[in-house]
């Protein structure tokens, strides 16, 4: 297995700890939503257990479960939030798979018909953008199940 | 909700009914998993509930689980039959989010570093490099948690 331990310090374990910023969306006993900074569209999402887990390879059952329910939770708010046609969930394990910060993670992005997803550039979003697009995802969150 | 109603006649379902062949790589209760015949890499394969779903928008929560936990067999399982690097993970949802085929499936691409995915052309790949990766696949399947 070409994976590596948990390193307790990825950006991702910071903002569960509080200990850095994020546009909060959803949170229960097992997971944490908000939103990604480097949108590839917007609404774009991001989903984590709480539990530290590196990727797919190593996260365990339950933690994994919780994480599915919960993006299947943001997947139905994003759309109605955005009117969206659809939505594309990726999950990526390992540099050579697509992932850069090391604690196991959800992608959730609102499609629009023809509209291909931005590359990733790694350019922030705007905060007040990200924030508009949060309140609409949270008040989705309210009405969907 | 942008979603329609579940098609049984889906080629997914087909598979799942024996009525379509399949490289087929496992079998539980819940989930099916074989080879993707356009496949975005080497070793690319899908994992479906066997409960019908359309996708992510609809799926029960023990149905999704269930595809997860093979999902995460499966990515073991690629990492080691292809010595990957990592692996991508994704799952669409209706045509504007990428979705093909109406049943809930997952898929997984052992990835290499430097080496990006194919696109996604429809062109099938040829039965015996499907077949040779599957057997790679299913081997290695023995030996993953």
């Amino acid at each position: 297995m070409a994976t590596s331990a948990y390193d307790p310090n990825n950006i991702f374990a910071k903002i569960l700890r509080g200990e850095m910023p994020s546009h909060k969306l959803y949170e229960d006993a097992d997971t944490f939503a908000f939103m990604d900074i480097m949108p590839r569209g917007d609404g774009h999402c991001l989903v984590l257990p709480k539990k530290p887990s590196r990727n797919i390879l190593d996260v365990e059952h339950d933690s994994l479960a919780a994480v599915m329910r919960t993006t299947q939770k943001l997947a139905r708010a994003v759309m109605k939030a955005f009117s969206a046609g659809g939505v594309t969930v990726q999950q990526f394990n390992e540099t050579a798979g697509g992932q850069v910060v090391f604690h196991l993670h959800v992608h959730i992005i609102p499609r629009f018909e023809g509209i291909a997803l931005k590359p990733h550039t790694g350019q922030m979003e705007k905060p007040e953008i990200l924030s508009a697009n949060a309140e609409k995802i949270r008040a989705a969150l309210e009405t969907v199940g």
